[in-house]
């Protein structure tokens, strides 16, 4: 913040972009300057510390990094309380602060301007029949926006998107290009909805008869809720008959499958290319690590954590973390990893010793 | 059906869309109203038990969902032979049948239209060089036809797709929007693709040679048979020399990966996320689950079936099921992983007992 | 060659395609025809055994295929010096060569002409403002240029891309149809980058406080250097602070995921559905089978290897081949695999055993 008041993402400053002061990223961040330091150097960009230069606003959180941090060049940096004396960083000011890479939270957004919207509909976009578009949208190049589609205010639809009929996007959120919702798929305020990613799409449901797989046709809808974000590429099938429901807060990484009638709860986080066979209930705060896939009609429960690649095949209680194929209590999977390796170099000791013993009899 | 014979589907009905009563759905699923019943009343929508209302058609095929069933509000409910007599909906009129999901197939067309399809080339779509369309084709705003492509009576291009040069669709085929098709990929009649299906992109073919990967040029085509439907953003590579192949009747879920030279047969399941690496042969009617992987040139017998997240690194006998990493009889590898489970507990008893009859000599 | 000197492509024939005589293909090849044929037969493509006619040339590169060889109806083959003098291919004459399959990179390109590219940009493309088009450029249909984005020259860029503000894609690199690349990606030149790829998309990185998940902006960039290729509907985040990037000369495959702050060396193959957590490092050379995903901040080392499925938890020495969950030296990884297989059906001998020794007392 500089002393007009105005915030650091308007200034001009000398190099054209916005700046910021040492003084006003210590404000920013809650942290501390050294004693009698003014603060008044001047950082534009924040970078790694192999790459900072004078301009730039660098940080320390881990003892990993101390070599990079002994050579750069950085004009001010971020350092943890524990590496508040580490030597290096010769030209730095430093800033100590409780959580270097948290406090970049703060300080980003006034460095980097947000994409810049434009408003209004391109002449390109295909806008259909009974379509309600809120006030202030932006529709980009060639989107396609579907029979009775609602759009709310500020929504931001970008180029090659296509709305089936019936969808309903809320207020300030953003499709980037080449989403499609298939009709009667429904986003809540503030979403964003990553490039390639397919939303309402059928689910896999068949019944075998006659010779062939029957499809069964699907009537749910895709609903997902406010503050919901969702990586490119990744695939959230409607329900057959209930909803699939995504639930609020909720992050949803790339390449990601989510089955029909799954039920996401609040502030989960799914990390990429899981995939949730059909019917899967994720429980509110619940973390997904990459890759675990889920048999259909399991239950993750409230808060629990499944550790990366794992294969869940029952239900996980609340509050548990779960890793391993089938998923059990974490340190028990670990565990018995451990023991399947160590287990490779006993395995003649074991036999010959049953031999032996099966001779000599009871 | 109504007392003139005509399809629900077609009736106006006091909500406005299609309606069915009891005894019409009693009739399409084949199962038993209660005696004396003269089923009368009128459903407009499939919901769940928790969902439902009067107007509402719901179902219990599982004692699972007792709890729900208590306080159902739905008008008419489908009830399998054991729960016939199960206290609970109140308001419902039963009609038992076998298998109260699967009688779904006949209600659900009747009650709920298929998306309207308006034949006609959109004046946006871009239509190649001596590209042939069938009869009453309908082609969505953005797509792009490639040269000599032909596309049969009734398909459906979505928006935003693209046929390659030479691209054959069947007739009743559809597209849905945002598909690619390269450049001699051919899909038989009936087939569904959904949005982000790429077929036909090249194989990973490269030789090392010169310090680099050389890319193998790839001359083989993908091939989709009939009543074929494929997922969101599924990739089918075309193959090397050879072709790609697909067998009819063959379903196919989201983000699944089919490498180069693969050969499906009829009436196969790959659910969602399977990866086949190049020249995998899957045999009709088999069922790969979710997240499986195979090794390049293994064979998968006719009706096998792989469980999920399986890896496959031999063949696999017709009929067999397979299960765990690497992929063994589902049985023996659920005995194994069991066994390696309850082999951590006992390992500090197993060094133990090691140690001292060694000690003790043989 | 024909007598003229021309290449093969150029040349009309009796089937009005390119062809190749015998001797021709022997030349580029480098292989040997029998003594005292004048290798004046022609081929015009290419074919596995079983579908070869009298105008194609075939291969046998391994004895698993010798039925198919003794029936093939190929003009022309193609045959390891091992198998040269198999019975079979009644009408082929054969050219002994040392890797067969390999070969044919020096045929292909000759029978095959690379699909046709018509320089310029298509009346419905939109180029942003500032945007540079290098010389003799294509951009198909419905392609959108951001502004101040630069296109090397004779790049090719697929109908319904989009390229975002500043992005540089480099001369001779080519976008298939339906690839996004988001604001600030850099791509050299002689990429190729299929169809539906993201590069560049936000990585999945939040910051949990007051209740939910706070979104950390992402600053860095995508930079994929010259010669890499990129498969169908991959993804590649940017990068948080510092960027993501891939070295020259990788290959990836179709539906990977590259999470941010990745650094993969030159050099390197990524087999389909790999999984790349945030800020894990690839060194040169490496190969990564299908499915395998890493734990974030891992570091695969220079030409090591790593097995299909495998979890990558822990750092890959350069030079080794690991595999399994969690990774190991892939020896060990099978032979633990292999033990676990064998302990089920040893678990109750060993039960006894135990329990037996147990109660008799040290």
């Amino acid at each position: 913040m500089t002393p007009d008041g105005g915030g650091g993402a308007q200034q001009p400053g000398g190099g054209g972009g916005p700046s910021l002061t040492a003084a006003d990223v210590a404000r920013l961040v809650g942290g501390a300057l050294a004693a009698g330091d003014d603060g008044a150097r001047v950082v534009r960009r924040v970078a790694p510390l192999h790459r900072a230069g004078p301009d730039d606003l660098t940080f320390l959180a881990s003892a990993k990094y101390l070599d990079a941090f002994a050579d750069t060049r950085a004009g001010v940096a971020l350092v943890a309380p524990a590496l508040a004396d580490t030597p290096g960083a010769p030209n730095a000011l430093r800033i100590v602060v409780d959580k270097p890479h948290e406090a970049l939270l703060a300080v980003l957004p006034r460095l980097y301007a947000q994409a810049p919207r434009e408003p209004g509909v391109h002449p390109t976009a295909r806008i259909g029949r009974g379509a309600r578009l809120g006030d202030d949208v932006t529709i980009d190049a060639y989107a396609v926006i579907g029979d009775n589609a609602t759009v709310g205010d500020r929504a931001w639809i970008g180029a090659h998107c296509e709305l089936g009929d019936g969808v309903h996007v809320g207020h300030d959120t953003r499709l980037y290009p080449g989403v499609t919702l298939y009709p009667g798929t429904s986003l809540g305020a503030r979403v964003a909805v990553h490039s390639g990613a397919r939303l309402g799409s059928d689910g896999f449901g068949y019944v075998f008869g006659e010779g062939a797989h029957r499809k069964i046709p699907h009537v749910g809808r895709c609903v997902i809720e406010d503050d919901v974000e969702i990586g490119a590429n990744t695939t959230i099938d409607r329900g057959s008959i209930d909803d699939t429901i995504v639930g609020a807060g909720t992050k949803i990484d790339n390449l990601v499958h989510v089955g029909h009638n799954c039920r996401i709860g609040k502030h989960c986080l799914l990390m990429a290319q899981v995939g949730l066979a059909g019917s899967t209930t994720i429980e509110d705060g619940a973390i997904v690590a990459g890759q675990v896939g889920t048999a259909g009609h399991m239950t993750i429960g409230r808060g629990a954590r499944i550790a990366a690649q794992s294969g869940v095949f029952a239900d996980v209680p609340p509050g548990a973390t779960y890793g391993g194929y089938p998923a059990r209590p974490h340190k028990e999977s670990l565990r018995a990893y451990a023991a399947m390796h160590k287990l490779a170099g006993m395995m003649k000791r074991i036999e010959r010793l049953l031999e032996r013993s099966e001779e000599s009899g009871p």
